[in-house]
């Protein structure tokens, strides 16, 4: 076997067989195929696609490269969500402790964020005490003894991908399909769960700004996912304006804790209770609590105090607040018909929240409050948003990001996508 | 500027602008743009072309990453020929020498074989004592002595283009057009000619077997030549079967000199007449010798040996002979309709004349001499071909790539390329 025969196949719109891709994956991960010989592949991947078979043959290769973890030992089954990432999107926050009072297990390997989406992880180390990086043997500690577990992916779960995903960075080869799809759904069946739902976003905030290549790439998602023998279900869901109020690290925890109290943001609410029912049924649970109840009752508010002591965090501590604020007045009285979810996940990334580089550290504290969102009648010099950063230096890019995101006219209704756009199973 | 930006661009199919094009060469040539990198935008390139306006920029690009010669001091015009390879392609060996006697002067920058088509450089070297690597001193000096010179490319012209040649080598980026084109023409303009030929291949033993891509090679370089003030003229010419009797180095060198004796087969003598006329109408002397003459009256051959010997080499020592030759009979009597240049290539490089890896030695003796081409009539038991090779263990690979490149039938006519299919200025 050799590259370039590889390289060449995929280039001339050939497509590969089962054999070139387990060989080409194999010696990519072992530094046999050099980078710019699978970087010249994924382009060729980018542009002449890969059908059904060969993206979940690739998927396998990748999950192959490295273990695979297993929690038969569990008295429930495993559901998990996986989101492809949006502004405010805190929903995993609130949803694993939810799904896990109402009676499945939710072990979760979740990322940091890089660029105006922020990540997971970042959001919980806001927690005084509470770490991301567990082993193998205590995930399953924290998961038998809550139900729930969010934690960093150790690195031998799918090597292949992680060395891949490095290489489309710096490629100008991120945005493929086949190549994205085989990238998530590889680390969510290597991380062992036993349904799986996913929430792909629409909308400037999203990584798919277009509803047409989002349910592409949810259809490929469902479709590894079958084939691989993992209920998979997608929701599309609406990122053209942020989900909640609060964008930032310990903003979107403390609007988590709302939630599981019983308020918070209603979009927050209707799409966490519906992602939980979806991982519920999924996980053959449809008898499971009604996810409602559980927030209603407190008992996911339960599992989230134990679920946060059990990775060290104090739930009880303050969060970490920013030095500095800025507040941003309406400068009309009228309908607020736009805010942008791109915007003011940059604004929010300026702020500190989010980092540019992977080494950055991020502001905990660092964030945006949106007082309204679209839809909401405004009056002149009422707050909009309120900026959060730890310098006031952070405050006039941040502003610049904001400055075409808002639309507030006399009247009208805002033209937004709807929370849940459909449902791809 | 950006890498990632450049290569996005041109993967979205976008022209690329004279900017971006400067930059990403001069940056992959200093290594601020990494191999990966420039992996992924040749693929992007390969799969979504470059415009006339993009490549002419290419090669300025690559030619500016190094130095560009100067034969203004000569006092007669230059011109030289470049040929993409083939079978028997020894045109160049007597061509040079006689197109200096007709009154211009080559200057060519020549390279070795790898693969089934053999190197000019490598077939000069079996003339014992010749050497192939001169300075730009020793370069002028030939030159002015004797009219031509050929010898290897210094580390020094479009150094870009070697990284870039080297790195396409290995990432299934060869096949490119803009990027075969413009490799040529960045050495051929930076080599200082003052007129080019080219002599592009079709069929079975070229690189471009079909002629439609060679056309479209053929009038990429030419409208290079054009944009950077270079009369510039291509012909089509046949690769289908060999060129000439003898495939190999100093079997190649013999048949060189048959022709410059006034000898030779047919084929060889027309096709370096006519791109002798070509090289002379390019160079604006439409009214010197004619190259016909050059031949008969010996006056080619006299600057051959002066160009030999002005390079430390001996015309008239003996040249290497291989140890050991095998004789092909025809199977049965008829017309040979069939002779692949391929095959024949193929062949020859398995008996050693070629070389597997740039590091690699070649025979100078091996090689393949054809004592019938198509169209002739052979009688059963009479010879076909003979091979010669150092080691008689190469023979039953070399006759394995002989076993489909021939075909006697009772009657009829080769179905042949014509030799000089067209020609393109």
């Amino acid at each position: 076997m050799d590259a370039i025969d590889v390289i060449r196949a995929k280039r001339d719109g050939a497509a590969l067989s089962p054999a070139q891709i387990d060989w080409v994956v194999d010696a990519y991960t072992r530094g046999a195929v050099a980078e710019e010989q699978m970087a010249a592949l994924a382009m060729a991947i980018l542009l002449n696609g890969m059908s059904r078979a060969e993206v979940s043959r690739w998927t396998e290769a990748m999950i192959a490269s490295g273990e695979r973890m297993d929690w038969s030992a569990l008295d429930r089954p495993t559901t998990d969500k996986h989101s492809t990432g949006g502004v405010g999107d805190k929903i995993t926050l609130p949803l694993a402790p939810l799904v896990a009072a109402c009676g499945a297990a939710v072990p979760q390997l979740s990322g940091r964020g890089l660029g105006h989406t922020g990540g997971t992880l970042d959001k919980l180390e806001s927690i005084p005490g509470w770490r991301a990086s567990l082993s193998g043997a205590e995930m399953l500690d924290v998961l038998a003894a809550t139900g729930a577990v969010v934690c960093a992916a150790g690195g031998g779960l799918a090597p292949a991908d992680r060395k891949l995903y490095a290489l489309r960075d710096v490629t100008g080869t991120v945005e493929s399909i086949p190549l994205i799809a085989s990238s998530i759904m590889s680390k969510k069946i290597a991380e062992g769960t036993g349904a799986l739902v996913l929430d792909v976003k629409v909308g400037s905030g999203a990584f798919m700004k277009a509803e047409a290549p989002a349910r592409e790439l949810a259809e490929t998602m469902v479709a590894i996912g079958a084939d691989h023998g993992l209920r998979t279900v997608a929701l599309l869901t609406a990122m053209d304006r942020p989900l909640g109020a609060a964008v930032g690290n310990a903003v979107e925890v403390a609007e988590a804790v709302e939630v599981l109290s019983g308020g918070g943001p209603a979009d927050v609410v209707e799409l966490t209770v519906a992602l939980a029912r979806e991982m519920l049924a999924a996980a053959g649970l449809p008898d499971a609590k009604d996810p409602a109840t559980a927030l209603a009752d407190g008992s996911a508010m339960d599992v989230w105090r134990r679920m946060i002591v059990a990775q060290g965090g104090n739930p009880d501590a303050p969060l970490p607040v920013a030095r500095e604020e800025h507040v941003l007045r309406a400068p009309a009285s009228g309908v607020l018909t736009r805010l942008d979810a791109y915007g003011v996940g940059l604004a929010a990334w300026r702020l500190g929240a989010g980092r540019a580089r992977k080494e950055d550290p991020v502001s905990f504290g660092a964030g945006v409050i949106c007082h309204a969102k679209p839809g909401d009648t405004v009056r002149e010099g009422a707050p909009l948003l309120t900026l959060h950063a730890d310098d006031t230096s952070r405050f006039p890019r941040a502003l610049d990001a904001l400055s075409d995101a808002m639309e507030i006219t006399d009247s009208g209704a805002p033209d937004l996508l709807p929370l849940i756009i459909d449902r791809i199973a």
